[in-house]
């Protein structure tokens, strides 16, 4: 076994991993210690410690030596339960809603008639996944731009359809990374018109006010994804796609058999019990969000937009996005700068509903940097 | 939004799902609860208590609420350290080896000169991800069928490499299901000759005697992957992909930026700083495997193929196989039956090592099932 010099290693990546791929950069996620973290959507509350050691007292007899239930029954029976999904409907659990989106897209990766990559279409701004997994596995992936205010453009969607015929179409509802939800009769005409499936993407759920579950399992090319990553979870990477089972059959076919660990199975389904932990939680940052949205829109200088989300996202004086957003990083405060993304989201900043007190710490920040 | 009554869902999914999708049956995993399990090359042995004790003392810091670390910088590190790693490899890490496997082959499922799918190859038989994940993604597959001792068929497999131009060529070293490792030089040669990629899965290293782990980093196209499974964790989901940065540069691209999550992160480290423990288990299951294999030899009607993994292959008198699985089954002791999948595994039977307790029931009833 020679080590080859016929051949340099670049001209063989060149030669075998496809272009796409090679022309993407690395998903980046900066590191975030020592912040007060408000880039991530995270829930910022533990569980009481009561709560903890009843947990701990599970994980003791969780067998890390045995492989995982593949189907993970219980939990999704807990999951059944706790979000309501409808009893037609079928479930399928990935880690995140990333696998998920990986799973419809990697069955649905085929040709049209034409003997064209299918397409997958979303709005723009919307969750970065979409785009970047139809890339992984090779799909067309075309996005609608929202109206100024972060409203559907529905015209422009229809006609889009109408012209691309995706084979899926993801709607983020509430959206990410705008925070609201777009009108459901608008969802509803996507879905009549859609020629494929459209995956309402329900990651905010549990901070909006309305939902597409009651509908999964009832209408034919519906398809509605959640996570519990919002719910205090994001640890655990456990994203949920219920609908019709003749759809969920065929994505079944393309997971990882054993995709779900033991530790994942076995703390979200105790969670997931004490749901009502979970909901205090939830309640209390949406309260929260209402004073956040007070106090930013206190400010004259920034346009801030309603949320249905754990997250408020604003809009600064011209180019003083990046500015500010540095200023806060400074000051110990991680937000997400979203300005460089351009288009409607040029001067806008996103920030993660935190603890009262890490809000406040915040908004104290960000009126030393307008004021600097 | 009316439920659809236009078109069939089943013409819909005729038209959206990849023929090849449509064709797959899911993978099936039976279950096996209340037997003595030795079908799935789990390690039987638990932690001590006290080593328990203080991975509940970890994983109650563990912030389940927050994101994983995306680079799991220091569960590399870890590894690099256990599996003696060399400094100059780079360290790609997914939920089990079936993800990395997904990976490699999502950034490699192009087109050659040609305009077909690239092609992935491997022996027959091997592990089943190979074939399974080729499919998911679109890519041909080629197996060359190991000579009737399970050795490899160095020529047969020089000759397809050079009709296939394979982009990436799977080696599991031990072989799965047979146990046994190929000639070091034979690999060699195929490194030599493949014009892409060979991956030399080493699941099974831990209870065999070579590895290439010493050459990843060095090598331009040898990839060497490894699994925490076999040692003890295969409720964790863990594997691991070393060789050259520019290879692994490229498969970073297409990794879910969260996949491992904080847990699996958190209590992979935390094993294999314990690795006396890990590796004592490993020992114990080496010196049980050769009184087991020295057992079955005892039975004139078997044919016990040598084994460098936690498993051990043998292949029954003629039509045997599937009643011996059944009455074994029926005494509470489940093994593998790989008689369906004809061919050279045709009257074959797949038993992992258990405990000496396990595996004397196991010998008991297979006794038993002989005479009956």
């Amino acid at each position: 076994m020679s080590n080859k010099t016929v051949k340099n290693i670049n001209d063989s990546i060149k030669q075998w991993v496809r272009p796409e791929i090679r022309a993407l950069s690395a998903y980046h996620v900066p590191p975030a210690s020592d912040y007060i973290k408000l880039d991530a959507m995270e829930n910022p509350y533990q569980w009481p410690e009561s709560m903890v050691d009843e947990w701990l007292q599970l994980v003791k007899e969780v067998e890390l030596n045995r492989y995982p239930d593949p189907s993970a029954l219980a939990l999704k029976q807990r999951l059944r339960d706790s979000m309501s999904v409808p009893d037609n409907a079928e479930i399928l659990l990935g880690n995140g809603s990333d696998e998920l989106i990986q799973m419809i897209l990697m069955a649905m990766a085929g040709k049209n008639s034409n003997g064209e990559s299918q397409t997958v279409m979303s709005v723009d701004p919307s969750f970065v996944m979409y785009d970047m997994v139809a890339t992984y596995v090779g799909m067309n992936y075309k996005s609608i731009s929202l109206n100024d205010d972060f409203s559907l453009n529905l015209d422009a969607t229809l006609t889009a359809i109408e012209e691309y015929q995706p084979a899926i179409i993801f709607i983020a509802y509430p959206n990410n990374p705008t925070g609201n939800l777009f009108e459901r009769s608008d969802i509803e005409k996507i879905i009549d018109v859609a020629p494929g499936v459209v995956v309402v993407d329900e990651a905010y759920h549990a901070f909006a006010d309305d939902s597409f579950m009651d509908k999964a399992g009832s209408v034919d090319n519906l398809l509605v994804m959640r996570t519990v990553s919002k719910m205090g979870l994001a640890g655990l990477r456990l994203g949920l796609l219920a609908g019709k089972v003749e759809w969920l059959t065929e994505f079944d076919k393309v997971r990882l058999p054993y995709n779900l660990n033991v530790l994942t199975q076995a703390t979200a389904d105790f969670a997931l019990k004490h749901q009502s932990v979970l909901d205090k939680q939830t309640q209390e940052i949406c309260s929260t969000r209402t004073e956040l949205i007070n106090k930013l829109s206190e400010i004259k200088s920034l346009l801030v937009f309603p949320s249905q989300a754990n997250f408020v996202l604003f809009r600064t004086a011209s180019d003083q996005a990046n500015s500010i957003f540095e200023k806060l990083k400074d000051a110990g405060v991680l937000i997400k700068n979203l300005s460089p993304a351009g288009g409607a989201l040029t001067d806008c900043l996103r920030v993660t509903v935190g603890k009262p007190e890490e809000n406040k710490i915040f908004i104290d920040a960000l009126k030393k940097a307008l004021h600097k």
